[in-house]
């Protein structure tokens, strides 16, 4: 039995959603409040079931083996992904980030990212999503910093390499030391006396600024060598993508069940 | 197209796991989250479902007639409450609030019932679980106060009953003039500052304190006919019996899927 809040907020949400209503001794998941709501007294047992399950051995015929390209085996499509979070990858990749002679899934490989912000909407998704194509992110928030990352470096090399990356956390890491050994530094945060320091930045290194603030100062670009101050129409572009990509997925779906 | 924040925090969860994954050109809504954190890329689309619904035709045989005893149909069972609000429900049909010769699911009819707070763990399925059993629901909250009925006060006599509560706005109600007219009072507020005026109540009305805190002044009684200082006790008591009956379905599940 667990007891909310845990972290609080969406990180709790997120784990509820990851449980099956059938153990919701609370009674507080999205399905049991809908019923409340809508006053639905009476259900068929098999109806509580969890959320469905991308992830179940039938969804995912290449469970097992991480997928080698970029086209989606037959029967399958690619997951959507959050548009800001794909924004910026698809920024990385055209600035050259993305290495395109390495193995699909692993081609921010050897990258050091730091991420600034570990909010549910952006920073986390974000660090997770690098992290899975083999980066190594550093993910810097006011109360921690944690590594995500497919080859932890804290951990003994023979590790197997997993199919997603894990999180350590790295108590004696600071935002200082993590600049200085980033290759690409992206920062979202909401505040706008927030600046990442140019003088820790490590000499050619790519800035990417996510929020709405600057949150790099004005001579950013004497230490970076590329320095993107804004992501949000490429963030409106993948919303767009997300989209046409939906509407292709809703007419398959009519398709089947013909 | 909708832009979050709606309503921000809980509720926006609410609406947003409402929402078809089809649907979800953000990406960022459970099914799609957990993909991405598990580095699953590629889903057979067929997977893109809402949460279960245990309102749809097939999970509800009793759809469009409310259910007239507290027996669940053949095939089907209880859904399960969520634990706090269902104390406080078991605490009003012990006390005399549910009279038990109406009929089943309007048992609090002619009751009103000031809920002070609309938090979207207590307070909002309160309201809507009293109102479903008939009572007019006085919600009032910092910002609002809001009635939760299946017979607004504000509108037509000649609507049909509806098989769930409506929400209404008062604009022009008060704190002070909800306990003038409520038979009962439940305040869940946990600020220990706050004080529901004894002087506001209704002689011989009903107050049950669900926070922490003592919502009500020392002096309570004097025009109440009954109060009920705390429910904790009954909260436990509910979820170990959300317990039993979750453990009864799943092997009815078990059961059904040999």
């Amino acid at each position: 039995m667990v007891y909310y809040p845990i972290y609080g907020g969406r990180q709790d949400q997120y784990l509820q959603s990851v449980l099956s209503p059938q153990k919701d001794v609370e009674g507080l998941n999205h399905q049991f409040l809908f019923n409340l709501y809508h006053n639905t007294r009476f259900i068929n047992p098999s109806t509580l079931r969890p959320i469905p399950a991308s992830h179940l051995a039938e969804a995912l015929p290449s469970k097992g083996k991480p997928a080698s390209d970029d086209i989606a085996p037959e029967g399958t499509v690619k997951s959507i992904l959050p548009c800001t979070p794909l924004a910026i990858v698809k920024v990385l990749e055209h600035i050259g980030v993305y290495n395109k002679l390495l193995a699909y899934g692993d081609r921010a490989r050897g990258k050091v990212v730091t991420v600034i912000n570990r909010s549910e909407v952006v920073g986390r998704p974000l660090a997770a999503l690098l992290a899975n194509d083999g980066a190594r992110v550093i993910s810097v928030d006011l109360d921690s910093v944690v590594e995500f990352s497919k080859r932890p470096s804290t951990e003994d090399d023979k590790r197997p390499l997993g199919q997603h990356h894990i999180t350590t956390p790295l108590p004696d890491m600071t935002l200082a030391k993590a600049l200085n050994i980033s290759d690409v530094v992206i920062s979202a945060v909401p505040v706008d006396s927030f600046k990442v320091p140019t003088k820790e930045l490590k000499d050619g290194c790519i800035c990417v600024n996510v929020a709405g603030e600057k949150n790099f100062e004005a001579d950013v670009r004497e230490q970076a060598s590329i320095y993107v101050p804004s992501v949000g129409v490429m963030t409106i572009t993948m919303l767009q993508r997300n989209l046409l990509r939906l509407c292709e997925y809703q007419d398959m779906i009519k398709e089947q069940s013909k």
